[in-house]
């Protein structure tokens, strides 16, 4: 039986981890950091920062594995993802097999909240069709989307009103706008939308120094985001934003 | 100019409280604890219990005010919660106007997450209209919603999937439940349909020591929750339930 810790770490500021995260981080003996490669470095630094605040007495073994890199350009994006996250079970298993001895607790620091577009624990669920026996542990952590609403300050959803998280590819087929959240999106959908009713929030590198926030109409604002968007990225290398839209009425 | 902290203080547990929202609950003078009667006891308490646990020296104010209640038969739902609104603003007003001498920093201990069904930052934008001055900090926390992912150790959404989060009585209006996670719902919402291919996860009292846990297939589950969830109520004189419901393909 190996354990294992999934702990839901924040957006990227090392203040919005949970008390019981923090018990969790303490608990455990190896963490495992799996990464898609050099331009998300800054990740892997924010990830050690949130270690050597929490830990400063080291103690645990970090193992870092680069992961599997996806067919971004198959036609079929479930069924690529799918083969993907094989590939990933199949990784993990070997991982977990090698690194955790008897006594150990293993632990993946998971950005944001673990349920929301993660897919470790869906990997994990392969790796236990495959015979391993897990015993696991959830610790929620604040998701970029309440980062999001709370350096705007505003709610997530009026009135008794449905609130809709989505990937950037599946936007444009959303009929009603009433409160959308948009993740994982490279493409700006946002700027193909013309609705002059809606009103935009916008967010990067929420809870970190680079934080960026624009908001407003959406047809006023939308070219600045595009462009403010695309030159932090060139900076940086990477970038990891979301947004809220939301129909006025 | 009023200072207020919009401190979301997680679902129940106090090790679900981020640093971030200790450092906020340090910085306080003047608690505001709204509640709605004598039910709620237990609410009161469990925010008490967290403001000695993170603040065991005292040296603040706790100011707790009866709500107005809500008309709750109006036919017109949405002009009903309006009007209560309305009349929690002046209420609000008048508080901070009587409460928050210069220098004092006041605070609301929110369930949760400040950004998901809650009325508070809406109403303070009605005493804002009434020409009070305020500056505010919003401290996001853990959701209840992500309480119940935490704990039944399932994702929200599946691969590429939307998550939709509403309020019970706008789910007999949802069309396809790819994942649907239901809150206020006070009537059961999830009874009443009859789609063989739903799956439920269930939590009542998430993060407390009355936590209750039930999923499976809605048909055969569903009378068990009615059930266990009418006894529970009776029990506590109230409860706190939400639950998600997947489409299994
Ligand atoms: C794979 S998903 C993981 C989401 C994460 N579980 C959460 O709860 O925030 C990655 C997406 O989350 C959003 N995201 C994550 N961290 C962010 C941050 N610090 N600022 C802005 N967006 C972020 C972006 O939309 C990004 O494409
Ligand atoms: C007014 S809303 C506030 C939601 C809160 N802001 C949050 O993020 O959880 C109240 C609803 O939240 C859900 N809820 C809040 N706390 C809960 C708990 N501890 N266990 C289960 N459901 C809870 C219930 O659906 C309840 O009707």
């Amino acid at each position: 039986m190996k354990q294992l810790l999934l702990i839901g770490i924040g957006p990227g500021d090392p203040r919005q981890v949970t008390y019981e995260a923090v018990d969790a981080l303490k608990r455990a003996s190896v963490f495992f950091v799996l990464d898609k490669g050099t331009d998300k470095d800054d990740l892997l630094h924010l990830r050690k920062a949130i270690l050597e605040r929490y830990r400063p007495q080291g103690g645990y073994r970090l193992v870092q594995v680069e992961d599997p890199l996806r067919d971004g350009q198959a036609a079929d994006y479930v069924g690529a993802v799918r083969d993907w996250h094989q590939q990933r079970a199949a990784l993990y298993a070997r991982l977990l097999d090698e690194q955790l001895q008897p006594g150990d607790v293993g632990a993946f620091l998971l950005w944001g909240e673990p349920g929301l577009y993660d897919s470790t624990l869906r990997i994990l669920d392969l790796v236990r069709e495959q015979g391993v026996l897990l015993e696991l542990q959830v610790i929620p952590g604040i998701s970029s989307v309440q980062a999001l609403a709370a350096r705007h300050q505003i709610p997530l959803n009026r009135i008794g009103e449905p609130l809709t998280v989505l990937p950037g590819r599946r936007l444009v087929e959303q009929g009603r706008i009433d409160n959308v959240v948009v993740m994982l999106d490279g493409q700006c959908a946002f700027a193909g939308l013309d609705d002059p009713q809606l009103h935009i929030y916008w967010g990067a590198y929420l809870g970190t120094a680079d934080e960026i926030l624009i908001a407003g109409p959406l047809q006023q604002v939308k070219a600045r985001i595009v462009q403010v968007r695309e030159q932090a990225r060139r900076r940086k290398g990477w970038i990891m934003d979301t947004y809220l839209l939301r129909r006025t009425i």
